[in-house]
């Protein structure tokens, strides 16, 4: 999926919104637990109650991963049963060698069909390039995260800059804005400003809005172009909306609540 | 295990040596293919033959991603098949928020049972304490890695420092020597001794020996440390050294190889 087609997604549903399935089987509604696979009946369920109310889905690796390879064949299928037409994102952070990056592209891109990773950029430009080899693909880098834990690095002074303005200076002239992204948290509104006058044509993926605390309002007044420009990741304000048997009617609320916000600043 | 555990371990068999398992089923021996899992038969084959001659194993979960679920079985099934004593790497390079941080740990260190795994420390402190909450478990940070790309961010000059010994000094105080290891590539020699004046009792883990280029003497003069202090990993160079019915002898004779030069530095 290329930008401008992300554009018209965003467009025809009035939506940035891209629903985190950070899902946790201590977490999901308890008669879910008598399912013979109870997070991929809540994945489905909450697909099913979302998917005309966002443009993309954001797999957490690391949800499924602590099943095991249960978790692996849960997150293959969870991912099957997105439509064609959502996008579809390994939130993965990984960043390994050449090598070893062939392997993880060949995990996310071929083994399953997700259209974008999440890639830490500290290994550099080696490490980034074996994603983009891939057609109508992207990588997203983490730039400013959404935790507290972003100050300790990102914003080191790094030749009179914050050493996360020098990695998206550098970063984003490795791939064109059809193939990169940037992870800018929601929590930092006041840094988009700054974000926007060195990258004006990049998405940015948006997480920390909700459990973490981010403002939608000054997000989108900063983040928004004329591309769009922005997907605004909510993980448990969505999918942990309500524990009962009719929590997916609740997660469609949350995310039709998001949207109105959103609707604002869509013509 | 700990830090005198694992010095203790090198003492006992002159060594440094990390095997890394970096197995890929389009490069083991062809003869593996009739078998129901080659890349686990392979991996088997090059336990028994190196067991004795090295102090741990690093699994490159990339290579086991691409594999889908099944890939993670084979993981978890080699993990197994390391011998208790052996000090066990998942090499994941991960690096995430708290929340999911919580959920890679238990992955890696209850799901699977390694004694370490690497990680990015580009998303800071609460992306790396909930690791560090498990007993006689570790975290590897990436410091100074071993590819090319490795100059592109982390020799920025940060402060009049390169990014890379920045990082070292905050996050050294994150933990103790017996919780913190950092990847230092065997490319780069010749910062080791600024390092090691940096963290003079932390482990190493030494990648980039063999079919990286690392001079292993240089890195074994720069690097060692009176508990040790150093991990040398090759992987390609002794799981790939021969194609042939006999490959686990050669990756045997590699693998002793490598520990006569590293005997000179042991008494």
């Amino acid at each position: 999926m290329d930008r401008k087609r992300l554009y018209s997604e965003i467009c025809k549903k009035s939506s940035f919104l891209c629903v985190g399935l950070d899902s946790d089987l201590t977490k999901i509604p308890p008669h879910l637990h008598k399912h013979p696979s109870p997070v991929l009946s809540f994945n489905k369920r909450i697909i099913d109650a979302t998917k005309d109310h966002c443009v993309a889905y954001k797999i957490n690796t690391a949800f499924y991963e602590q099943m095991g390879s249960e978790g692996w064949d849960i997150m293959k299928e969870t991912l099957s049963y997105i439509p064609d037409h959502i996008f579809k994102i390994a939130d993965a952070k990984r960043g390994d060698i050449g090598n070893t990056a062939n392997m993880y592209a060949k995990a996310f891109f071929e083994t399953m069909n997700f259209d974008a990773i999440t890639l830490s950029p500290y290994m550099g430009k080696d490490s980034v390039e074996p994603y983009l080899k891939y057609k109508n693909k992207w990588v997203i880098l983490l730039a400013l995260t959404s935790n507290k834990g972003s100050a300790d690095f990102q914003l080191l002074d790094c030749q009179g800059k914050p050493l996360y303005e020098k990695i998206i200076e550098i970063s984003s002239k490795w791939g064109t804005t059809d193939q990169i992204m940037y992870v800018v948290g929601g929590t930092h509104p006041d840094y988009l400003k700054k974000i926007r006058s060195i990258i004006p044509d990049h998405f940015l993926l948006v997480p920390g809005i909700g459990a973490q605390g981010g403002d939608t309002d000054a997000v989108l007044k900063a983040g928004i172009n004329d591309m769009g420009g922005i997907l605004i990741n909510s993980s448990r304000g969505i999918i942990y909306a309500d524990n009962g048997k009719e929590f997916d009617k609740k997660s469609m609320e949350s995310a039709k609540e998001l949207n109105k916000v959103f609707k604002n600043y869509l013509q």
